[in-house]
């Protein structure tokens, strides 16, 4: 087979494995009879809409070392856009640009690794291919530090952060504890309306350290009076309490407690306040002992220094069977992760129809929250353990991680 | 000599180095012939008024494996406290309780690890212990990630938290750059009123990223004119800039830029920002791009497992080299890191006078700073390359490291 080529892009946020995805798409793409050139769409769909197109095959053939170097690179090596495609009717002719590029290309195969809002250009893509009758296999591989993909066991990404939120919990509990004075300490942590990542911070408990001593969800409304009430009945036995929130909690009127507010700072315009420092100033107004919020923030998904092993090496998988799907003419599915058991830890990969994922979010099963809903059950804890094992081998150059990166292209 | 006994403790904030410091004169002190039992003592100087000491010998001894995860464990094994001695005359009780416990256990030796605090301590000791002519060596070992401390090259875990500051910075920029809309990304850095952490974010500068563009360091005024300035003069070259600002930085009236703010809050109550939230907001209201602020808290000083070898090396030797100091009977010294060489890295231990260093900050060189106030020159760059070298092996468990806390004691 001549001249059939085949294209890779990136979507969404961020996480320490997305690029492990696009180093398996690439070696296997690279080692496969099927494909001649895979090119790589910069800043993803909308590279294609742009014609941001690269070939990479001269980068990364023959060159394991790259392909290592692009495993443990964290954030996108190709970039990502926040774009979604619009209805086909709304804009046939961007679907006109996109397709006929890649008939321009030979492209008869398209990957796009990201997270639900992805998989819907996935979905749009197939259907509109289908309707024009466009030989195009295009496959949807999973990605988010949420962890809330329908249809998988867990997401691409979710391990790295997971391992990054209970490390750090880890941490910031061996700073709290050397001072004997009472103390409040609230990390709040990402995952938008889903409380996956926030219960992994349960990860750090160990034989000397109950942190986190109180986990908040957002899949139980929060009550500011009961979050009090937990801190009151702690801080009678413990000098120091530790909390994970989640950064989506909500009162039961569905207000989040991050809400806005009007606050006259000195430049005189008002401010978007964290969840965490929201509660820090109840705690300080209420209780009053010494209290301090963390934000995680954006290393919870760039942090490949700390990333899970499991999760890079199940990363580059599925970028090298998305390759396989494609050859087996497989399309309009995103793959998935199944676990098989869990102890010894067995995953296998399959897939699903993209439309079953598309545009929605899974949220933590309830019965995985205590009924106090301050934290998670052993059952949570079952589920979460395997993902965060094992360290990948990071390369240092000057004191500081080796990697790759979108501004070596830009 | 029958019955020799030495005491260590630990003050001040922590570090990830500075339990590297107590692993040197714990073994140390086990190795040497010259004292019999080394004591900890709980919560730095308040251990030995509260009577909260312990052996370590039990613990530590022949134990290879108990020393090095002691060096690789982050905050301090023994606890902290930031309590300041009263002068002798103030509270002279207070001194004859310390030294009477000090006489009944056989304690000729006291190592205090800590800041510019914790050497005012050691002076302290040093003269009542002088003036009532008990028998004693009294050793200052350095510790501080604010790399503060006078006639010392630098500080025991400063090249840690300048190694996570500086990965932290790279991962930012990685998590920055994926997209391809104008963005400003502020960092604040610790370091009170001195610049030298913040200094070491320019380490994360490589071949592709110049992150961070802009750095703002307490030695020179504030001022928000130039700042918004600088920032628009780099936007008009790059889509994004990330700045990397001391949590010190103040006006010319020497007002931090941090300073409180009476902000109606929805429980009412004011609140104390900080300096990268109000530079947030001035970006947001001046220029009105995408800004997000970033606060990298207390994981500078806690994160041990992206921490240098370079100096958890050092720090342990400083550690022993304490013991060695008590030996040959130096007394109301602190030890000091001296600089033989660049390149090739080469440092000698030396000691100074502790009443020298103690209640004294150093500052960064105004001339490391570049004219315009927002950048460090080569000078400091090659000051601190060598301090964040090497990467000492963490030891993980089920997939989080695998620590010692002061919580295995109390």
């Amino acid at each position: 087979m001549k001249n059939n080529n085949c294209i890779v892009a990136q979507s969404g946020g961020p996480t320490a494995a997305i690029n492990a995805s696009l180093a398996g798409v690439i070696d296997a793409a690279i080692k496969s009879k099927t494909f001649d050139t895979i090119y790589g769409s910069i800043n993803g769909i909308q590279g294609v809409l742009q014609h941001k197109i690269i070939s990479l095959n001269e980068t990364f053939e023959n060159d394991d070392d790259a392909i290592h170097t692009l495993m443990t690179s964290p954030a996108m090596y190709l970039g990502s856009c926040r774009y979604k495609l619009p209805n086909t009717e709304e804009n046939p002719a961007q679907y006109q640009f996109i397709f006929e590029t890649f008939q321009q290309m030979n492209i008869h195969a398209f990957f796009y690794i990201g997270g639900n809002d992805s998989m819907d250009t996935v979905d749009k893509l197939s259907q509109y291919a289908k309707n024009i009758d466009y030989d195009i296999n295009i496959i949807g591989i999973p990605k988010t530090i949420d962890n809330d993909l329908m249809e998988t066991d867990h997401t691409p990404g979710f391990g790295s952060a997971a391992k990054f939120v209970a490390t750090s919990m880890l941490e910031i509990s061996h700073d709290t504890y050397i001072y004997d004075i009472e103390s409040v300490t609230i990390v709040e942590i990402m995952g938008r309306d889903a409380g996956w990542l926030t219960a992994s911070a349960a990860l750090a408990r160990n034989s000397y350290s109950h942190a986190p001593d109180l986990i908040y969800l957002p899949e139980k409304d929060f009550s500011t009076f009961s979050f009090i009430n937990d801190l009151n009945i702690l801080l009678k036995k413990n000098k120091n309490v530790i909390v994970a929130v989640s950064e989506g909690v909500h009162d039961s009127n569905g207000n989040y407690i991050s809400a806005s507010r009007a606050a006259a700072d000195k430049f005189g315009h008002a401010q978007l306040s964290g969840t965490g420092k929201a509660l820090e100033q109840l705690v300080q107004s209420t209780i009053g002992c010494k209290v301090r919020s963390i934000e995680l923030n954006v290393l919870q998904r760039s942090a490949m220094h700390i990333s899970s092993l499991t999760d890079i090496n199940e990363s580059f998988q599925l970028g090298k069977e998305a390759i396989k799907a494609a050859e087996m003419g497989l399309s309009s599915i995103m793959l998935t992760l199944n676990r098989e058991s869990n102890n010894p830890y067995k995953i296998s990969i399959g897939n699903v129809p993209v439309s079953e994922v598309a545009n929605v979010a899974k949220p933590v099963p309830i019965e995985w929250i205590n009924e106090a809903g301050n934290d998670v059950t052993k059952e949570m804890l079952q589920y979460l353990r395997p993902l965060i094992e094992g360290e990948p081998h990071i390369r240092y150059k000057n004191g500081i991680p080796d990697y790759l990166s979108i501004k070596h292209l830009i």
